[in-house]
């Protein structure tokens, strides 16, 4: 697996409030900002940190999400590595189990954002997704776009 | 504030299943391996992905963690931002209140890392460190090294 994340999503109850400190507050530049739903932020190269309704990003995570997990220590984030077809979706998911890894959702296309993915816990319970996301656009000098 | 994201940390309270998951199952290599203390990987360009044992990383937050934070959706994750000198440190705090944030901790010797840093919360209670750390050095490729 390479080592790289490409998404850090997290959940919000108040992306109005993420908008004020992040955007206003601080200066940044959303890559992306759909009100009500998410908002992205590059911050660094290949890799962009996410802020997601937080009912969006529970109905993300789909019907399976053990009950432990709600409200244990990888409540409300996920990590996400990007790989180029859906094939390597499921391969890099049975890698992971082969790891220690457990799946949470098995590799499907996902409610949101044209993706085919899957999310793997690792020994933390920590959630990672797995995604092949055709519209996702990194140019040479690692700067993010989506299609 | 630049628009940037230098480590990412959670808590785990099972180093040896972070190693054998990511290290001997992923095949990724640590940036720096300090037994029963943290894990680091490097993930992108300046920026780093570490796992911190549980006790130590609820040590390093301080005293004055909020009881609903133990418990809320901030638990066990910090992001960290790096700056050159201790004075932009509470600068950089500054600014983060005046956009909105908390102060977690205020400004002093960290207990981990030789560190000068602050914890300052997000308007979801998610954890920022803004820190000052002699011993971080990033080549001009973005490789990350500790001194």
């Amino acid at each position: 697996m390479d080592q790289e994340i490409n998404f850090l999503t997290f959940a919000t109850e108040d992306l109005d409030a993420v908008r004020r400190f992040y955007r206003d507050g601080l200066g940044w530049t959303p890559l992306l900002d759909v009100p009500g739903e998410i908002i992205f932020f590059q911050i660094a190269p290949r890799m962009t940190l996410g802020f997601f309704d937080s009912d969006k990003f529970v109905d993300d995570l789909g019907d399976e999400l053990p009950a432990d997990l709600r409200s244990g220590s990888a409540r409300g984030v996920t990590l996400a590595h990007n790989v180029s077809t859906r094939t390597e979706v499921e391969d890099l998911m049975t890698a992971m189990v082969r790891a220690g890894g457990r799946v949470l959702k098995s590799a499907r296309d996902s409610a949101f954002g044209g993706t085919f993915h899957g999310h793997v816990l690792d020994p933390n319970n920590l959630i990672w997704e797995i995604a092949h996301n055709p519209g996702w656009q990194v140019d040479a000098d690692g700067n993010v776009s989506f299609g």
